[in-house]
């Protein structure tokens, strides 16, 4: 079987195949840069925290070594696993033999650690062995070895970590004998293990790891999750998953088992599976996802909220929502050919996700508001980016997910390939197959993307450029045309612009996105952001925060009207930013004074005009922790 | 010293002194409706829950009698409390052998628990009597203690629960003890002993319960309490009392604290108390309050949010919080004589808090949203009202406020009667002192009051009558005027309209408060209320409720014209309400078809004229559990 080195790599029932991430170099752009960044900076932390937080020395406790405290939380271990899954994905990509080591050394600490039996979990095994399985609504055991398998499956594609692949089949294992033939019907409050439990399927060809993650799934909904004190949609065990209709509770928990249920549906051809996702996701779209691709609207639970239940100041947006969000879109993706899943990635990459890293890449949140006033900013899951967290899921979700991007870039069928995002590089097919793209762009800041076919198979085969659904008019330039003769570039019902030919090396298509910046306006259903208006360009999400502004305009002042133009304005190095592309807007300033009941018998009135500067939202708060605001009133 | 059965009792350096709760009958409205369904539905329930919610039996597991489970929260001891305080003003109010019957046994239970050394409090006693005052951040000891010591001086000045007074005492005298002479520096991390110290002060003259009260709050501010995990602000103790600006963390608490710093400040003279508890409501009015005058914009932590925060769907506004806002408003109005707190006191009353409790009585909010949307309903503490809660700090709370609520009608001075909220009934002066009023009144569905002086002293004095700031044009008429002479009563800054003679007996005022129905705009920084308006009249705030539209017209899909007419529509008895006036006016049905990404390059389209009826806010979910805006987008 072909070696694809990369997440999420299903069977032939895939309209699409992934690329590997060794298939395809990123070599410019935003995306190089976080990669760069992940490599330089935050993977070294990362690391360093795997001692500093208790990641590692729990587990060294666990397999008898030192007898320290156990430290943090009970899923400190996954912190742990992400952080090898990540390391694995940026050995394929930029190898160093520092990953290997460390890979080596905590596999190692793994096995010591591993019960004969199988099990292995450092807190149950050094603070509640007499608890193991007996609190799976809130234990995290089954989401710490779903982490612990994803980790070993990214290992033995990238070839480190000797024995992780070991440690991860006999707790795999265990967990079969305990929860599919050994008739305990538990299901882990948190979804994790399902999406995990299905790649080592794929990994390995073991069967029954499949069976468990379907019979973890279909067991849903029946009542077998204890509550947790968060009410009963928290664990989305309401409903069983075929019934259920909208996401709901804990965005990670719902986003994850939906990763989950589309992986079992790609095993097993389960229609009723596929159907119930997509049923969820088109409500997700419609009345619970921000403007920046983020979920999740509240901080109480970590919840999804009601429909078009989406504050700005208040989003919760959690970064591994949008890490867990990007994971199931590409199942659908993959499972559909649908380019609107690719549209939701774009989207949730360049803002919710960006936005989660400092610019220099040791700095992170937690939790990606749309609107940051200027008082109180002191709350710990809020105010600026940190370092790291008490609870650290979110720093190396990101980095496991920015070692993997590319391979989320391209894709490939029987008789062709389909580009998803537009990245300056190199895509190829796979091993041995004789296509292979070059793609020039300085995307997303400029719309021109020429893709060159470098190498082209024999016969006729089709290239596929996702359109995407913002770009209002789109040019198509082709090199075999007479010059200068670009057309409409028509995409199909799935959202891509397809060529079907018999390829030459070296021949080009020209593909011109829209990049006008526009003005986007909520649906009035969006209570939160009644009566404002966003600004967009091209895939990017803009803000305004108070360091741009000239002296004594306030962003919270600012007004927006719908007819003023917005200029673009390239900056190559904008101070802590780096290079961006900036909007600037004539605004009217209005100020309503204070005092007494903010409610009155007459609505404000206009206010003075000034220029008001908007910056990319996934580059916010790298400069002076003042006001940020996504959405602004109409004047 | 004259006898004043009523809650908070200031020395002579008050502005306005109370008139007690035996001196103010109110015989109509909406107050003696609730009064009414108080006294028959909502306290026998209360009284049936302190068995079955544990309150009582822990008690007695303290006192050695059985050795069942300790049952509920560690503050499970302040239910029966504040139960007792509910059943001690309803004695004053409405007598009843069982209310003296219950007060005794439940004195006798609290004796029989109490230690020798005077500590009470039935969670520690019985779970973790090792750690009695360890853990103050959260173990609400002199929470409870508080409100026992509030429950004993009212069943003192009701004469009821003999034995309770003495159980209070000792316990003051306990708290005294260790953290005033004894060294010990810990503050409760629940707000809620000063001000009740400070009372029992009042009645028993006692001083080192008010030292104690003014040291509780001048330790606050310097890290006393340790972080309960809720961050630093949920407590009040990121800064000392004088230097805070604004309200912050969980409402209750600071609304508590409030009442205690100006209950001390009444007591000491220390003005820089007052100014700063006054300083910190300016900030609270003007950018923490919902128009229905509740308090607390965030779940998470049950806390006031940051300046203009005020989600309508996610308000908080607890019920706990808008008893403690009256509380301390009624304090700033004895302290200051200034009409706004009388307002917010009126704002507070007939929106927020009479919202709390169904028009039967026997059911309850914990949380007074602005807003509900018609999925996920099921939440434990949104969706509909419930008859009892595990944390059922409302109910008993709602109750001893309703039986006390006489207590804030009206105020004396040396020299004349102040009338702050209009009911029809009886208001005397005190003890002996001839000053009788009688007022006749269908307020609030009606704005002419009457107001007639039975019995007057000899000699010049002053009648005042407040003017509500929502009254655009008030006309008063005089009984010694020519017939029809009504004039524009012009209120003084304080809010007060008033007249200075010797009065006769028989004398009448009419004040015809302005009742015109209004629309009512948000300060442009209120995010989540933008572009959309409400609807008042008089101190009612009102509400579109999904059960009073026509077939068809969905709450969801209105927008209101400004210009539209407000019509009243006056009904005997709707049903599941009771009396009430509906407001129609003209809407538009806007209909935005749901698809895809919420977010589009146009703005949403005008929609077709519907009627739209709205009900007063504070009687609403007595129908179907439907959808409620009180904010409606401007079309």
């Amino acid at each position: 079987m072909e070696q694809i080195l990369g997440p999420a790599v299903p069977s032939s029932r895939a309209v699409l195949r992934p690329i590997g991430i060794q298939d395809v170099v990123i070599t410019g752009g935003p995306l190089a840069r976080w990669q760069r960044i992940n490599h330089e900076a935050s993977i070294p932390l990362g690391l360093e925290q795997m001692e500093r937080s208790g990641a590692l020395p729990n587990l060294r406790r666990a397999g008898g070594e030192g007898d320290g405290p156990f430290q943090g939380y009970r899923f400190q271990d996954s912190d742990l696993y992400k952080q090898l899954e990540a390391i694995a994905w940026e050995h394929v990509r930029a190898p160093q033999p520092l990953y290997a080591e460390f890979a080596e050394q905590a596999a190692a600490v793994l096995e010591r650690a591993q019960r004969p039996d199988g099990y292995l979990n450092s807190h149950y095994q050094v603070v509640k062995p007499d608890k193991i399985y007996a609190e799976l609504e809130y234990s995290h055991e089954m989401y710490c070895a779903g982490h612990l398998l994803q980790a070993a499956v990214a290992a033995a594609r990238a070839g480190i970590g000797d024995g992780l692949l070991a440690v991860a089949r006999r707790l795999a294992g265990h967990l079969v004998e305990v929860f599919l033939t050994g008739g305990n019907d538990g299901i882990d409050g948190h979804a994790e293990v399902e999406t995990a439990l299905v790649e080592l399927y794929r990994l390995t060809g073991e069967r029954t790891y499949l069976e468990l993650a379907g019979n973890l799934i279909d067991s849903r909904g029946k009542g077998l999750i204890a509550d947790s004190g968060m009410g009963m949609l928290y664990a989305q065990d309401h409903l069983p998953v075929r019934d259920a209709d909208t996401p709901v509770g804990h965005a990670v928990r719902q986003l994850y088992l939906e990763s989950g249920i589309v992986d079992v549906y790609l095993e097993t051809g389960d229609e009723s599976l596929l159907e119930c996702s997509v049923r969820r996701w088109e409500d997700m779209v419609a009345t619970k996802t921000y403007i920046t691709g983020g979920n999740g609207s509240r901080h109480d639970g970590e919840a999804f909220g009601e429909r078009y239940e989406l504050p700005p100041d208040r989003a919760y947006s959690e970064s591994c929502a949008a890490i867990a969000g990007i994971h199931w879109n590409w199942r659908l993706l993959l499972a559909t050919g649908q380019g609107r899943y690719a549209d939701l990635i774009e989207r949730t990459l360049y803002n919710a996700f960006a936005a989660s890293t400092s610019a220099d890449g040791v700095r992170f949140f937690y939790v990606n508001p749309l609107q940051r006033r200027d008082d109180l900013v002191e709350d710990a899951y809020l105010g600026r980016r940190r370092e790291w967290f008490a609870c650290a899921c979110c720093p190396p979700n990101i980095m496991r997910l920015v070692a993997s991007l590319s391979g989320y870039v391209a894709t490939k069928t029987e008789s062709g390939l389909q580009v998803h995002q537009y990245v300056p590089g190199t895509v190829q097919a796979g091993e041995g197959a004789p296509a292979r793209l070059k793609i020039d762009t300085d995307y997303p800041w400029d719309g021109l993307i020429r893709v060159t076919v470098e190498e082209a198979p024999a016969g006729e085969w089709e290239l596929a450029l996702r359109i995407p659904a913002w770009s209002e008019s789109t040019l198509a330039g082709l090199s075999w045309d007479e010059p200068g003769d670009a057309r409409p570039a028509q995409p199909g019902e799935d959202g891509y612009f397809r060529i079907r030919r018999q390829w030459r090396h070296g021949e080009t298509v020209e593909l011109r996105l829209d990049l006008t910046p526009r003005h986007t306006y909520p649906h009035r259903r969006i209570d939160a952001v009644r009566g404002c208006v966003a600004i967009e360009r091209g895939p990017l999400v803009y803000c305004f925060e108070q360091a741009d502004q000239a002296r004594g305009v306030e962003v919270d002042d600012l007004a927006l009207s719908p007819g003023a133009r917005l200029r673009v304005v390239p900056v190559a190095n904008l101070e802590g930013v780096g290079r961006t592309v900036l909007i600037e807007t004539e605004a009217a300033a209005v100020d309503q004074p204070r005092g007494g009941l903010p409610y009155t018998s007459q609505p404000f009135a206009a206010g003075t005009l000034v220029t008001a500067t908007a910056v990319p939202y996934f580059q916010w708060d790298n400069r002076d922790g003042g006001t940020m605001r996504v959405w602004l009133p109409l004047a």
